[in-house]
């Protein structure tokens, strides 16, 4: 594509969003800067083909393609990772290529957590907060009583949590404040407490009695999609929730690609700020809609593959793609939330669950450990189907696990006519003995495209109905004009 | 004094420096400013009288005072902290106005270690470094073998200091930098793991074997001066000292003085800073004359009272003054030293000693430890007469402690000829049964005044032979003409 310093106006459609960009940019490059989530698996670098597009008017600077079929070059379709822009442009966004809006991520999200309930219901954890409120009378001090503040707090939480000294430990800008805190009502307080390994940090001290007020985040950091749970830490209770598709996205849909694009284009801090203000955007939708303060989020828990999580971290993902598949580290010890630039309490503190290795995170530990697959006396098989595939298999005595790349191929890369498990996507076929086909899409409206699971029925019903054998090899002598030649 | 827009030049002797500074400043503020230590026991409130000196040349701005004399008037003596620049100035300071150099300041404190070394060696501690450096050669990771880097650094850890897992805590920048620095040296590598509480905190990680280059500092932050040992943490062998004058004498001698000067010129940001200077000059000193790196300083650990402390720190200090006399900490966490500006490695964490209460610092309870008073069997008393003095009585039973006021009294404070116990300051008195008085000073020169134990010497013998009674009343009967009326 060539390179201009002109500037174009790009109208979407449907979406009717306008945006400005130099030439020189990408139709894909424009969605992204609209803000306009489209199909895009590759991650533009001109392999997939998900992201056509119709170009309805202006010109575009675009290499021959066998991407496209002549019909689709006849109704102006784009590859538009590959179209240079080199006018102003009006594009219309495909069905097929569309992403779903977060309404849909969030349904989906809900009716998994509706699926797991009695389960988790069952597992029964017992509930302690990882961070807590704990508000504290402090008896004012007296020439008889003449203990210096920080060890009075101490003491009073030693007498209420059953905590001893060496086990705590207090900031430097909580220990400039306190005086000042303490005095303000009258030695009622409200002492935030967080936990680190064995020790157990002071986050905050406020006057007054503040307890009912704390809040934690709990995120699930996808690959496509990422999930902000707002939570009472108290009682755990879920108090709203968010999705958003991870802009993460337009640096490539498979993480592979993604640790690729960081490396390749020393990105790694770029794609850092790119999660990071998902994860901002949606705790400040959550906060506005339930009139919280960033102030009483004190704590903020994450659950991603191991890649997720480098990138969440800034961490070096590069060697988690080379053998021997080293991640920088599976057991990440509590931040600062703040350190990577998530705005909560300013001394909050971000959780990251355990991963196992480069190809088995903490989305799978944590899953496991919601399920209670540790308590279970049945082996038991737990499969969780993302962007990952993985399978764990084991009960209270023994734990096994395996991963492969799942999503890209249910989601339809290198798969003419797959798509994701949207709206339209043929998710169940069946093919009776005389070969007739019958299918429905999910939300009941005419097909789309086929998707993971529908992938997967279709075959099934070749292999039973004789249309394919054991190996995968067509039949010929089959009696029916369903299976033709390639022409 | 009147303010003005000139600047002067002044001019010490017998030190020879020149200094320029506005009009209006002191001549007090200009010696500062030359970084010349002149006596000032009342700060510069124009009380104590100990900042006179000589005006050679050019004239001041100064009120008339009660605190000179007649002949000093008449010598050209003025008072340094109230005598406005006027005009460039010859400044001559007195013996008795000076302060010694930094050689006396350690060569009392190198002696007052000599006097305990056979204690101290008796003592017998276990040497345990509070920061120490591991060089780890770690087996690089093969598919077999895919533990993460960080795993990979605490299994090595684990194994060569016997620690759990859950009692160590790696920091974020240190996270970061891991998977670099550990094949930088094929996979050999420094850990400097530093105790917090409980806590094991990894403080750096270094390329190939640095274990022997770990230093810490000692430093005793006396109301008067600052003491720096150079150690290597490994044997706790002293590689150099050096000390100075506590700069915030120009904010008042006593540290009374000094809190109150903090409050009501909300100076304790300027008063942090002014102390944290004075260690990075010890420390930068001691670097260059060692030829080592601040890198290589992992640790610094600080006795000194609980006021000295709360101004190292920040701390709020002014409840230390008011009854019931409150300190904001006694047992201070240990803080990165750079979070007050200290500079040695940047994750280099500063030790602060436990005090004990308001006036009873950790000056007195690093002095019992260094004894091990708390192993003695028979009832032992412990002396520190330093600004203030504090005296322990203990065994490895029990232990009390008392504090006064000591230093300003026995350092001159409100007595005519009084003086710190430097250089020709009467340190011996003996009267005889005929009143003759006999002395001897200190470096055995012509006497400038009188010192704390001087005044003890004084008294006691004034009591013993009969000069004064057991309430402090001069005996009028006494045949000597050594006791005369005042005229």
């Amino acid at each position: 594509m060539s390179e201009n310093s002109n500037t174009y106006k790009i109208h979407f459609l449907p979406n009717d969003k306008i945006v400005e960009v130099n030439g020189g940019s990408t139709v894909l490059d424009a969605a992204h800067n609209a803000n306009i989530y489209i199909n895009s698996i590759c991650g533009g670098d001109g392999i997939c083909g998900k992201c056509k597009v119709i170009l309805s008017s202006g010109t575009v600077d675009a290499p021959t393609t066998k991407l496209l079929s002549k019909e689709e070059v006849d109704k102006d379709y784009i590859i538009a990772c590959e179209a240079g822009i080199t006018s102003d442009l009006q594009i219309l966004i495909p069905h097929e290529t569309r992403l779903e809006g977060k309404k849909i991520l969030l349904d989906q999200n809900e009716q998994h957590a509706m699926t797991w309930k009695a389960t988790l219901d069952q597992a029964n954890f017992k509930h302690d907060a990882l961070v807590k409120k704990i508000c504290l009378k402090l008896e004012p001090p007296t020439v008889d009583d003449n203990v210096a503040d920080h060890e009075r707090l101490y003491q009073a939480i030693m007498m209420k949590q059953g905590v001893e000294l060496n086990v705590m430990q207090t900031g430097y800008s909580i220990l400039k404040k306190l005086p000042t805190v303490l005095r303000q009502e009258d030695w009622t307080v409200t002492v935030t407490l967080g936990h680190r390994g064995k020790i157990l940090e002071i986050i905050d001290v406020q006057p007054g009695d503040t307890s009912n007020t704390n809040y934690g985040v709990a995120i699930d950091v996808g690959t496509t999609t990422v999930v902000a749970c707002l939570l009472e830490m108290e009682t755990s209770k879920i108090v709203d929730s968010e999705a958003v598709y991870n802009t993460q996205m337009k640096f490539g849909e498979d993480y592979i690609q993604r640790i690729i694009y960081a490396i390749q284009n020393e990105a790694l801090d770029e794609m850092q700020r790119s999660i990071v203000t998902d994860i901002n955007n949606l705790i400040s939708t959550l906060v506005e809609r339930n009139s919280i303060i960033l102030e009483d989020i004190t704590a903020i828990a994450s659950a991603g593959n191991t890649t997720m999580h480098h990138f969440l971290l800034g961490l070096d993902p590069e060697r988690i793609r080379k053998e021997p598949y080293i991640p920088t580290a599976n057991f990440i010890p509590p931040i600062r939330a703040i350190q990577i630039g998530i705005d909560i309490n300013s001394r909050g503190l971000l959780y990251t669950l355990p991963s196992v290795s480069a190809y088995v995170g903490a989305d799978i530990t944590s899953g496991a450990t919601a399920i209670r697959l540790d308590k279970k006396e049945m082996p038991t098989l737990l499969i969780d189907i993302g962007t990952n595939g993985e399978v764990v298999l084991g009960n209270e005595e023994w734990m096994v696990c395996c991963s492969a790349s799942a999503g890209p191929a249910f989601e339809g890369s290198g798969i003419k006519h797959g798509m994701r498990a949207a709206k339209g996507a043929i998710e169940i076929i069946h093919i009776t003995k005389e070969f007739e086909v019958s299918y429905s899409t999910i939300g009941d409206i005419p097909p789309r495209g086929i998707c993971g699971s529908g992938l997967l029925d279709c075959i099934a019903e070749m292999l039973r109905s004789g249309i394919i054998d054991r190996s995968g090899n067509f039949q010929k002598g089959i009696k029916t004009d369903r299976l033709r030649k390639k022409r």
